[in-house]
């Protein structure tokens, strides 16, 4: 059973099925970008009736128990997350609310600075700003899991050190094996490891580079170096898969309303598009390789299973309290 | 013990404790009127601070049982209410969510015309409108008690015939005791009545009339006459008693932002601005002389505690389901 810490895009009953055939326990997904309350609001409400008419195949997971129920029950659990705390508007308060209607996951900046702090993308990362500091013991109190991801390291380290609870990257790889401004420096790495925390080591193309997407078992010796860097009890898959992306959509997620411009996110200028899968990835389904694929490069039963679903299991136990 | 169907204002530690000095278990409060979803998720986030600051008086109450622990605690049950449904901004989405955050009254329409239908202010009453209708049946789904107090007749008997669930008029009295248009036809009371709905009866100078002010046991011989209209399982307490109101709590309350006018709400044109409380009701203490009073005018023990709070519990449990 494998458990993805963060998928993005347009999900319908085509992808919870293949979710299902790849043995996908549960997957985090991306409820919004750069939506505000409002929007989020409408955005889990969309979702909500995307989970009920698909009750065969998913439920929404709202802990650690949820998951092992809606597992054993043969479908695949869904948790909301968001890759971006615009959901809040500013407002302390709506931490807690959030959490009430479901969101566990929540990336303190997408790939701009915001009043919480600053992102991987900025040339200065200011540090977790004042208000970054109450969402942080917000979020904690709430038991939602703190993402990330898009952050820059220095507010990372920052956040990692104020949260009191585990903090996590869902879906990022470390700088050292692929150099780009989203994967993760080592000083990051282990100090989200020595924290407790949990690296989702990512296939988006773009941040992992040709070299690794050329086989499974190319992804999965990525996977072990990440390993030698945090830990076997620290890494987790975080595929960053997209679903039925767009041009809008990739607008909507790079360019939001901030910007008359153009911005390419994790893209290099000579692919400013989608950027292909991974060779091994080309369905969905295909995620369902990558047990296998651990297996193939030397780890134990014990450690796959840790990489694939236990390491997210301990976590979402510890911070969602239930 | 008893129940108070609506009240409004500036609650804080005074008012709380004055609830407890006059045994009320069970208020639901205001915590909106024109506010839109953003604006209804700060209000509710305000009423979550205020709860806590003073949890050794009051506690928020979701269901019947939490109310009955509440007062069985020795403290004061507060259910979130709204007197308007702008806190859905036109999302059916929104209906479940709000519940999911503690909402349990939403009025239809406040004093204007909106999507759901019309209003007692309104020279045309359109009746439940197609988002009305809607609306009813979420609010039926959700837990949430339906309030007519400010709504047309037109469109109260329609809720009232659309509704699997009875409704309320949590703070109105009849129209044929003191003719005023916030009052209710007998029409529209024996049709709530008839399908086990509840009028909560208002002590609101403006729409009780001065010959019902002048002392508690002429307040209570009109709660006698509304029995006469609704029978004994369908009458109780709906104060509007509003707390430390000034002039821009008015001018929000009856303006809104609809109008660059001025618009008196239920005040008539001779005294435009607050309204003097009753005779016998001038600190909020005072609303624990009622019990007496029903006793005095010749209701039974066991008629006084389906008025003072019975019907409201009967009724409560009927529509939020615990």
């Amino acid at each position: 059973m494998l458990i993805d810490g963060l998928q993005c895009g347009h999900f319908g009953r085509d992808i919870f099925q293949q979710l299902r055939q790849a043995d996908i326990g549960c997957v985090t997904v991306t409820c919004g970008f750069w939506e505000d309350p409002l929007e989020s609001l409408d955005s889990l409400g969309r979702w909500r009736d995307l989970v009920r008419e698909n009750a065969d195949l998913v439920d929404e997971a709202r802990g650690a128990a949820d998951i092992r129920r809606i597992v054993e029950s043969g479908r695949t659990a869904l948790i909301m997350g968001f890759q971006n705390s615009d959901l809040f508007g500013g407002r302390i308060r709506l931490v807690e609310m959030f959490a009430e209607l479901g969101v566990r996951v929540v990336q303190l900046t997408y790939n701009n600075q915001n009043a919480l702090g600053g992102s991987c993308y900025e040339e200065e990362d200011s540090g977790l700003a004042r208000f970054g500091r109450e969402v942080v013991r917000e979020l904690n109190r709430a038991g939602v899991l703190i993402d990330l991801s898009h952050v820059g390291d220095r507010t990372s380290l920052d956040a990692i050190r104020h949260s009191e609870k585990p903090v996590a990257i869902t879906h990022a790889n470390p700088k050292r094996l692929f150099d780009h401004r989203r994967n993760k420096s080592d000083e990051v790495i282990r100090a989200l490891a020595e924290r407790g925390g949990v690296i989702g080591c990512a296939t988006y193309r773009n941040i992992t580079g040709d070299a690794y997407c050329g086989s499974v078992e190319k992804w999965c010796e990525m996977v072990a170096r990440t390993v030698d860097i945090a830990g076997i009890d620290h890494v987790a898959i975080g595929t960053d898969r997209s679903h039925h992306f767009t041009k809008p959509d990739y607008d909507w997620m790079r360019m939001g309303r901030w910007t008359r411009g153009v911005d390419l996110g994790a893209s290099p200028p000579s692919r400013p598009g989608k950027a292909p899968p991974p060779d091994w990835l080309i369905e969905v389904r295909d995620i369902g390789k990558i047990e296998g694929g651990l297996a193939s490069v030397g780890f134990s039963a014990e450690e796959v299973a840790k990489i694939a679903h236990g390491n997210w299991l301990r976590l979402y136990g510890e911070v969602f309290g239930c």
